[in-house]
């Protein structure tokens, strides 16, 4: 019987480590504590695995990372994944995507596939469960990006939701829009009632009314559902002056709504969006939006994946990174 | 020593068959040949592997497919996955996304990928050469998809860029244009080739000229470099009264650059795009353009690759799909 190739997988077995330990020993060892290293190259010695150039081809060890984003058709994840990559190519780390909208609390088929490439850690960049981000764990480090849950002890990087809309209600109050709708996300997600709880605050401060047919959940961000609850609200003599809106699509949508009724934006109705995708500067208005540091945010996910990897058991980091209005056409009168 | 778990490499190692084979005996026995079938069971049997339900969380035996693709970022690509992820489901088959803009002739790192993974095949998004899509074949099966290359013994699926071109130019000449630009992509790509050879066909065949300047490849069909293109071709007073484009987001770059010199689309410039991005309808005005049928390419990419897997050895398969000709605001007046 031929004598089949030696795995990660195996030596971590041997040696009672997790795969990404033995991943982190061959490729950055500086990283790992001396005794670690022992256990590690003792369980090679005993599977006849050196790791040597000489014995190289028998284990591909450049350190695979997954990166799990809910829909690759959301532009909103293209500069996550091409921070994701950036830092990655720093820590000479390889990136694959893996797109699933995890809504049940079953972390087995993901599981199962971080086993079988043997990964070095997962960002997820998804609301689950505690139960679920530690069962990921259990086969290699897992930290969150951009959408997490706070109540866990996994690492994230995100952004402050409850700020960054206040940010946008703010702004459009200023600019004296005194009947504000806001097309949000699903409430399912931990962005929007975030997002709705910044809107509704600014407009208490404000003293300004909250209309509650004004206030419409969007499924699945969609530029279509979006047009069709803009054009409900726009056709009524009593409508709104102004729309906060959590994405630049909606914004968009919103727009195009305003342009059915023969409105214009911003001198009849005014619209922020959220995000600064690409095309919010190509639009005609350009629109007035919340950027995320999103290029940033997937940077700092690979970063922070490295130093879980780099200190197992250390406590979990939280970081928040800054959004910043970006005023343009669609709230600037002439 | 700890017996370590047997896997499809092992496998195939032993009976002399690809691991893809192993897979397919594994998942999709009706596809395959009874006295290969033999061989792969009698590996089992020597390795002391049983395929039946008692000993499968030795094996995780999901086919995955790797689909490269050059770039997440471009929108084209999203709907090639949706409808590669449409097809991978009625196969019970995983797809993993790897983004890799290949460019060298070094397949290497792909094939480690694959290995590592025991994909059960790999599609290929990317145009590489003979020597490339062999060197991955050794691995497992591979398909192209859109950009290809067509001198190879690979299935693929694609469109007629050369007729979707023409169909552009044809539409424009019977609006009454005369004097057609052209933003193409860069010349290294075989889609930019064929698309120049359909526009200019049509040209001649209108008798109208074409003049050199005005033919423009962008570099990664960038809209800001597109903007730049489109503005240098109307700050001039011989401009051009119309654009074929080979992208949305060129066809968006074009209708911004005559909104800075106040001249409006379709009254003094006509602009068509290339794609049927969701944009193209959300842009005002909204943007004639030419629909690659791109879910259906993904979803047939999966279908040819499951066909190579079933019958290896059978002669590749070439499909063009049809584009289609979408009229919008960009090209009617009134």
């Amino acid at each position: 019987m031929k004598k089949s190739k030696t795995t990660i997988l195996e030596i971590a077995d041997q040696a009672g480590v997790s795969p990404a330990t033995v991943s982190r020993v061959l490729n950055h060892r500086s990283l790992v504590k001396a005794d670690t290293i022992s256990k590690v190259e003792e369980a090679m010695r005993t599977l006849g695995y050196s790791s040597g150039s000489g014995n190289t081809s028998g284990i591909d060890n450049v350190p695979v990372i997954i990166l799990n984003i809910p829909d690759t058709n959301t532009i909103f994840y293209h500069e996550i994944v091409r921070g994701a990559k950036q830092a990655a190519k720093t820590h000479d780390c390889h990136i694959i995507i893996n797109e699933a909208n995890l809504r049940s609390d079953d972390a087995e088929p993901l599981c199962k596939l971080a086993k079988r490439i043997q990964a070095f850690g997962l960002v997820m960049v998804n609301s689950v469960s505690e139960s679920f981000l530690s069962h990921l764990s259990s086969v290699c480090p897992v930290v969150q990006c951009c959408e997490h849950n706070d109540n866990t002890r996994f690492s994230y990087v995100s952004i402050d939701d409850y700020s960054a809309a206040k940010l946008a209600a703010d702004h459009l109050i200023s600019c004296g829009c005194k009947k504000i709708a806001f097309l949000n996300g699903p409430s399912s997600y931990k962005y929007s009632r975030e997002r709705y709880r910044g809107f509704l605050d600014s407009m208490n401060a404000a003293g300004l009314p909250v209309v509650d047919r004004w206030v419409c959940p969007v499924p699945d961000v969609s530029y279509d559902l979006a047009l069709a609850s803009a054009q409900r609200l726009l056709d009524d003599q009593d409508r709104p002056d102004a729309f906060v809106t959590v994405s630049d699509i909606l914004a968009m949508a919103v727009i195009n709504a305003a342009s059915h009724y023969h409105l214009t934006v911003p001198d009849d109705i005014m619209v922020t969006g959220f995000d600064n995708i690409a095309i919010s500067k190509m639009m005609n208005p350009t629109i007035t939006t919340v950027s995320q540091p999103r290029y940033q945010m997937g940077y700092t996910a690979i970063e922070l994946l490295c130093d879980t990897v780099a200190h197992p058991g250390s406590n979990p980091r939280c970081i928040n990174m800054n959004t910043e209005l970006i005023v343009r056409a669609s709230t600037s009168k002439n």
